[in-house]
């Protein structure tokens, strides 16, 4: 038997964040993904609301292990469960669990529901009784519950005993607004596991930066049920996230959670990909910089231990440790940057540095452009020499008859045979006419280049006080589908600071595809 | 006198972070937005590493109130202190207070230093020592306290002893790599102020997404120094976010921090701009996103009673309620924003408000562009009529033959009348060119244009995902010697938005020229 059970809510909970819309072709890719990882229960969302939920609800995803959970709310004032839309939706569902939130808050009873204390205590347990007899596994969800908590406590456990009694098998304490501090939830879990036998969750929200900190803060104190999503998505700033709760309980409380963590960043990196949302870089134990080391002190004592800066080991969460090259680094750093990349070491770590050191002055950095990286050091020892050559290109703005902006490129490319190919494209704005040229010239010799995509282009003026004659670095992200890679040009010219980012990007492809083939 | 001193290391631990470098004159911009805000301590960086910092201490930001202090470490094994160039940095250096770290963990010391025990307790004390005899107020930095404490209690407190003897001000203990739980730390804390007469203070990183918590924890056990950054940056998942620990110690637990949180959500945003990195929308207390409200219940129950669904007023915090469905809010910021700027009030907020937000979702951001909100509202109003005409422009970027660019651009311009100039000039990169060739044409009609200088340029990428076609949005702020200001343009081409910034700034200066004539 697991100790804790966790409980997904992104397809609900998390479907309320900022930005987030799922299609039930969605849903059931992520709850695939939750249930393969060993997650046991996946809010689906809430049948009879909206035609995804339902047709979810209609077409469940095939779950291993998992179980589906229907989402709904009490009955509705002065009506009868067996007449409830929402509750009947619940029960015809294809879901073995139903989770029903109820108020809590007397506040909330008398000014947002606008009924009466006693009725409110009805609506809780006819409503779950409703569901107990139709067979269904229920998880009371109590909303503010640590606000009403402390506004009443005498209401707010009669809620809670509202539920018991009519045989909910969850008391998920929820702290709907975010503001409670760990100490409150502790206090308060303890309070409701003396008063009723009932198993405790906790559902906490982020808006004090300190959702986590509260799950596990319930769970010490004895709830064995926690309530988040994946990354912490969801409404204002999100729920718990489960990315740092799932790791913290596993690997540093040393719960039983009946998952393993191994997989935990491609989970969090597959749903983030799903969702089309874009993880931040420094997400705790999934991030791409959880474990990214840039102080030069910290990479050198790293090298003697992995335990002097890191808490714990990155490959327990799938993660991977990373040396940013950077100005603050040194030689350590790039012996452990060439570890990393796979790249053999030699005797060469100092030029190396060196020449790293007089590009970062120039106002390259190479931090987040692991291939720009890769291509300097190959280039340096002769691995890679240049497999064609620019002759040149023109570029012309023009705004003259309505008004309207024009982007052309026009360039000349040639192979190493001499082989000429001198080709011209629009674009919108002038970096984009510029790639697009690129890319017709070059796909001529190296049909690889068809299958780039470009995903990311950052600008960054590095010197404001040069004003627009300042310099400025261009971070290029490409993908060929299966990989992505980063690269880096520097110029004061914006135009010639992305054609060094974009022809990187085109070689590093170039050499792969050939890499690939010689193997 | 306050009770909870917030010590900030946005600019030397915040600089570890990823992405983050800065020059001297954003770590001065920064320093000041700190000392307005009320912060009391700003650690300015490490004086003798590198070039910015020692520019940074040779000639400090003026503050008001705030100290700004000096970062190094203790001596190096084996040496004297009064021969260590870190140390003597620290005490040649502008700043009153020197913040060293030292060792605490047995293992870092046998194994990263690679030094004694003994030693590196008397490179603790003598290091406090000599800055202590140079008149400087000292912070001892405990890096790894708490897994040190654990790893071996007698020898971390033994180092903490050696500190207080030499006469350290303050004890900060470290959770370097952010592993430990918040129970921990309130345990470690309390034995240490039962041992020490010593004040504490805390310094924490979010690996495992505690750091907040923990922060708040240790506060609570006794701790009265709290260090961490602005918006969490710094190395790996950050340190402690100070936008959530200032409120929460402040608006949740009655602290006094000696400050007004009204601000908050303007610091946030201002020091994210001048470190030119995104913030989270989901940030607690000051994101975007922190009190926006999708869920369409939640919406009506927020219209009966705001504390429905909110834990704080946003109003005390400086941030603002979002609906996101039909975004309600602006109207009293406008107001605001016009009552600020000196521009008369009238029954126009409404219309304002609508072409504001309907250039917003165009991705302007009129946050930092004083001067061309203000055009804008003098536009829509007919106070301010077109004083010249752009007929056109061509940009001309070439590179053929010995494979450096050049760029140039032509430009028709007519003032009023009907007289025309049409000139052409070279620049570094287009948009230099352009900016070259817009004055060159311009100052002809109004010579005022003559003493325009651009001083700071800034383009921001808003849609990563669609790459070099991506939307930006450019920045640019221009000075006449005595005032500044900001305009903004916004385009998918980078040249056509800064082209639309560039003229609103030409705009303002002639019409605050105008203006300065008639009164």
């Amino acid at each position: 038997m697991r100790e804790i059970y966790i409980y997904d809510t992104s397809l609900r909970d998390g479907a309320q964040g900022n930005g987030i819309s799922f299609s039930a072709d969605d849903k059931k890719d992520i709850a695939r993904r939750l249930d393969a990882f060993g997650i046991p229960y996946i809010e689906g969302g809430w049948p009879g609301s909206n035609p995804v939920d339902d047709r979810l609800f209609e077409d469940p995803p095939k779950l291993s292990a998992a179980k589906l959970s229907a989402f709904g709310s009490t009955r509705r004032p002065g009506t009868d469960a067996s007449d409830d839309a929402n509750l009947k939706a619940l029960t015809a569902s294809s879901a073995p669990v139903c989770t029903i939130f109820g108020k809590t808050w007397d506040f909330h009873v008398t000014d947002a529901l606008q009924t009466t204390l006693e009725e409110n205590l009805d609506m809780i347990s006819d409503s779950v009784r409703f569901l107990k007899d139709a067979g269904k596994e229920v998880v009371f969800d109590a909303e503010h519950f640590f606000d009403g908590y402390y506004a009443n406590r005498e209401y707010a456990m009669a809620c809670l005993g509202a539920a018991v009694e009519a045989g909910a098998d969850w008391l998920v304490l929820c702290d709907t607004n975010g503001g409670s501090l760990p100490e409150r939830i502790s206090e308060v879990v303890e309070d409701v596991l003396l008063t009723y036998g009932t198993p405790v969750g906790i559902h906490a929200h982020n808006d004090c930066g300190l959702a986590v900190a509260n799950s596990v803060a319930a769970v010490e104190a004895g709830a064995t049920m926690v309530q988040g999503t994946v990354n912490g998505i969801g409404e204002r700033c999100g729920n718990a996230d489960l990315c740092s709760v799932m790791p913290i309980l596993a690997l540093k409380l040393g719960m039983d959670l009946g998952m393993d963590m191994g997989g935990l960043t491609d989970l969090s990196a597959g749903i983030a990909e799903v969702e089309n949302v874009i993880r931040p870089n420094g997400l705790p134990f999934v991030g791409e910089d959880a474990f990214a080391h840039k102080g030069g002190m910290h990479v050198s004592a790293l090298s003697k231990d992995t335990r002097t800066y890191e808490h714990i080991d990155p490959s327990s969460v799938g993660n991977r440790r990373r040396i940013l090259v950077s100005d603050m680094a040194g030689r350590a750093s790039v012996t452990e940057k060439l570890k990393e990349l796979g790249i053999e070491e030699s005797d060469d770590s100092k030029q190396i540095v060196d020449r790293v050191k007089s590009l970062e002055s120039e106002g390259y950095q190479f931090e987040g452009a692991d291939a720009s990286f890769e291509l300097l050091v190959r280039k340096m020892r002769n691995e890679i020499r240049p497999v064609f050559h620019l002759r040149g290109f023109r570029l012309f703005i023009d705004s003259v008859g309505d008004g309207r902006l024009t982007s052309e490129a026009s360039i000349k490319v040639s192979d190493l045979g001499g082989k000429t190919e001198h080709t011209a494209a629009d674009g919108n704005g002038p970096v984009d006419a510029l790639d697009n040229a690129i890319r017709k010239a070059l796909s001529h010799f190296f049909p690889v280049i068809d299958g780039i995509k470009l995903t990311d282009y950052k600008v960054r003026v590095l010197d404001g006080k040069a004003a627009t004659a300042a310099t400025v670095r261009v971070l290029i992200t490409s993908t060929d589908g299966q990989h992505s890679w980063t690269t880096v040009g520097v110029s004061e010219n914006v135009i010639e600071a992305s054609l060094y980012a974009l022809l990187d990007s085109m070689e590093y492809a170039i050499y792969k595809e050939k890499e690939g083939k010689s193997q």
